[in-house]
């Protein structure tokens, strides 16, 4: 599968970071669903990169040109294949890092893989510019999900040690996701937002970089959705997720905190609501029991580590010389990503959501 | 998908805890391993429960019958199918728990799905009993992957908040995972497993549960194995190790901690090893980068909720009367299911690997 | 996948001729659903050889086990496991057979892709035997498939050059189904199955065997059930139709003919009918356009060659001396399978069937 | 999947006739496979249309621009995207299509199955014109068998009842496939191919148009390629074969005619060739026993139906008036799609072909 996911939406993702285009094709979306184009766009505009100090120089205007699926503003049936034409690459030259891998990016294990032959350039098909097209695809995924009342959201959760404030596992209102949405830097807490950027500066003045947690949350999801075992809510998102570069912890609701506690504690009471539905007095188990949907919001968090690409000399070898080697790495990076890659956990997070609702009997 | 897992290598899970049997499917092995039933045996011992008064009492020998692809010890290439035959059942009435669906289980969610037509009986296909089969397919997958070089190793990393030594990443002869597998309660530093056990005998005594991490890794690997993207050896390894019950977070190498490092700390350098071969100074990065190993070992760690069942009276909700009622769960339980996890985490790791391993070009 | 077919019912065969047993595990399944057991055994009866002169003399009573998924004579929504153990094994020696592949069986290529571990006993996985548990499967799926109202039936259009009637593809009323279900030689026209018949012991007679077509017809299935390209309803069956050992060719509505005639002739006029509803006024189409369904009746017919089992003497090589040599195929054969074959080809139709019409959103 | 093919090589389709464009992505490529582009578009000519009295008059470069995968000429592991941009399109009225479905066409049932939403414009998704980009994913798919000594061919076999010679199935050297591919008309008599023409003049001067046979064959295979049941090189091809629009059966070997055969006849006996490889004498399996490649040429047949579009008067609906209509279909179409299909079915084959290649572990 590698760059495909999903059971009845399948979304594939091609492209590297200087090849002409990068781009998705979505395979299994209903038809006659409306594509509300100016409404992606702006959630695209939140995971571009050159708007201020916090992010990459790079210019990317990220507009993307639908080949096929859309016919008069709505979903046809038929895959929707869109693509992000690559303009601002600096044609620089790569033999360098060909010759010498980058210490914590894929250049080493991509260079075994292919035999030589891949694409060095910018990070190629392992390039944060791939998150763009998994933004296009859940993008369209979040717009198809809202008017079925399915709403995603996200938030950076933590940076480099400096934590926001937890969603409500148990209410969290649209009102929530719209206003972290409007925030040029996502935190539920703007103090604390204002700590993580100054960490963010503080590592980009001594040329390094940090990571950080991003949470994000699922609600109106009815219950039953997500299937026993191995396509269960948990391995579906976890699947999707981990495709995210520099993902590399995922939790659904307490996860590892809930490792340090008792039954007592970590068990969901359960009780009617007084609209007569069932509901949890609690939402430790994140909205998700045997991988099946609760009712309660769905909501996770995922680790990212920090950005490899850091302009302070890093040890490494020369693959073509067979000896160690020292290498700086010059050009433009993001001192941090989790600020841009919160949309991206939005997006992915939609995939595997509208995913699992296709793949469900029951009807909205 | 649901119950089946694995690309080249597909393994399909089926059965339920008070069914006749339950068992899986293994289709996709190379042809002409030989299969140690012994030492099979003695792996799916690890996990049975009845040992001790850390878990339940219920007795199973969980000896798979091979009903097909076994031919005088070695896979023939057929379908491998094995069963467990359910024996020591108690025919209890389980129409109370169909009522009142069992806080922190997937009753509920399964009541809902399945319009009442799921199975109640000890969880059903919910029940940790499923990972029975799990270990069967593992087992043979770990004897596959140890003629070629490649062994997998686990033990208990935390428990209620008491935590183990950590594998040193870089370093993990097999010996570290010979001695811990011996153990009766597989920790390293057994002064730590001591104070562990005495959480999980004050949480039984208090009615109560306890929930724990498992540290996982794989040495052994070559560098290639694993895909871009949504193949990557995380998300074969989550989208598994999610599907063992009361898994709610997974991680590899730093994973959470890393979110609140700087690159430079984060990133693993490079260099030529005495023999030649490029190796890590440190693995922060879990022993993969882009989803593809790096030839250090690959290691993760899975943070697994405390058992939901608890003979504390909970509040829940009677379905038939339509209004909150409270429920006292009565059996055999477990109070700490980390210990018997163990083998299923290892079993689970090994599927993933021996997938990926399969579905590689490179040659051994 | 191999042995596993299905996308969103995901059906996997298992066992030898000669392991312990052989059967499926059916996963997706909706819950629910009643599943009369002396129904499917009186399917299952239709395939099970030593009823006459016309097939082996193997006894096989083909009674499933249930394992799992199935409670109080309902599907629960957690896989369906069937088991038929083997028991009228024949324990003779396959020494020769290991030697001397026999021509028009998977002998020789099995033991070169399984480089010798194969299983050589009856065929091992590639015994016609496996069409037990297909039968399994699709019995269960053609009650599923009942209940909405949705038929399949099929005779016996061919054996040795000599032709049955056709189906009228625009007409086929559930009487018909049910009448030629009963015959123990299923043909619509008697004459025509004295005269096969014929054909079969002469064959017979003459140590030889021969082959035939079946002709298979869906009837009640809605508009709009199957997808586009390569989920068409005709890939679909196709892919599951060529599992069956034996099928060579496949066509769907006029099929070879159609690539005869000119586009007038072939075409199907619509027009409304009573009812209201849209019809064709023909059906050459096989009651698929697109690769979805039309509304119209869906037909295919399936070719297969003769039993490459025979008792004449047949040239092959011996594997172990590196020459030529000369086999004669003892035992217990079928002169022609194509009368068994029947309930074989309508339980890999309902399994296709049932997974399209799962696949699709539109309801019941 | 819908419009994706392939396990271990995945083939995404998009596009519709009159949308922006139309390609594919091809996932799963080895790495450093020179693409020679050159030879690619001469492949894609022999598709085009435009060129003689025989097919439609709409002209359409399909030159594709690849937009990532390639590098330096080169695969580099990513997957390849490539586009055509769609050019010659009539910007004519396709209201009457919308309300009047032509017979023989997707056009109905892809308006009940997408609510009315679907691309009605030149078919849409269902266009014969996306056989473009199954002839880019196949042209790359054989230039990669070739460098493993693995040839593709085919010819036209019948049209209108016309047949053709057939090919040796024993024995086709690569001149056979390369003369033929020469061919503006591929026949392997061109006094037979004469009398087609006239076959499809005379129709097309009647306002009508034909259908016809491709025969298509696969050398240097080794022996061992392809798996049991479900994933048997019959069941590969046929359901990517069934994906060529048009086609309407498909049989491997003597597929039909096997069916009116005895055994004695059908059998292919086997022998050793004089460099000591095991042969068979004769291939009326088509080159798969168990769906397991024999060693022997792969061979196989499909029909085409005669082009659906013809210019004379049809009965049909207007959906909008709900009662019935006449119509007649105006534009440029193909009396006969046959001898445009050729490099079609070869494209499919190599793609399946190449797919199962990648899937065996055995070495080249």
């Amino acid at each position: 599968m590698s760059s495909i996911i999903g059971n009845h939406l399948k979304v594939s993702i091609f492209g590297q970071s200087h090849a002409p285009g990068i781009g998705c094709v979505i395979d299994g979306l209903p038809s006659g669903e409306p594509i509300n184009m100016t409404e992606l766009e702006a959630f695209l505009a939140r995971r571009a990169p050159g708007k201020d100090p916090l992010s990459t120089a790079r210019k990317e205007a990220d507009k993307p040109e639908f080949v096929s699926g859309i016919l008069d503003g709505h979903t046809c049936g038929a895959p929707v294949c869109a693509i992000i034409y690559n303009t601002d690459q600096h044609s620089k030259d790569y033999s360098e890092i060909a010759d010498k891998p980058r210490p914590g990016h894929a250049d080493y294990t991509a260079h075994i893989k292919y035999g030589g032959a891949q694409d060095v350039r910018g990070g190629g098909h392992f390039s944060g510019r791939l998150t763009a097209p998994i933004c296009i695809a859940g993008g369209i995924a979040q717009q198809i999900l809202a008017r079925r009342g399915i709403r995603v959201g996200a938030h950076i959760y933590a940076v480099n040690g400096v934590y926001d404030d937890a969603f409500d596992p148990c209410d969290i209102p649209v009102s929530v996701f719209d206003a972290v949405a409007q925030k040029k830097f996502p935190v539920l807490n703007d103090e604390k937002g204002a700590e993580m950027q100054a960490r963010i500066l503080a590592a980009k003045a001594e040329l390094d970089s940090v990571g950080g947690i991003i949470e994000c949350a699922v609600t109106g999801l009815p219950v039953g959705i997500g299937d026993p075992m191995f396509d269960g809510m948990e391995n579906r998102l976890a699947r999707i997720l981990f495709g995210v570069p520099a993902v590399k912890g995922v939790e659904f609701g307490d996860g590892f905190a809930a490792a340090a506690k008792r039954g007592s504690e970590n068990n969901d009471a359960m009780e009617y609501a007084p609209d007569g539905s069932v509901r949890m007095k609690t939402n430790h188990a994140g909205g998700i029991l045997g991988g099946i949907t609760t009712g309660m919001p769905l909501w996770f968090r995922c680790a990212l580590k920090p950005t490899p690409s850091i302009a302070r000399e890093q040890e490494t070898v020369s693959l073509s010389k067979g000896k160690n080697a020292i290498l700086a790495i010059h050009g433009r990076h993001d001192p941090c990503i989790v600020q841009r890659a919160v949309p991206v956990i939005i997006a992915a997070a939609a995939i595997g959501i509208l995913d699992a609702v296709l793949d469900t009997e029951r009807n909205f």
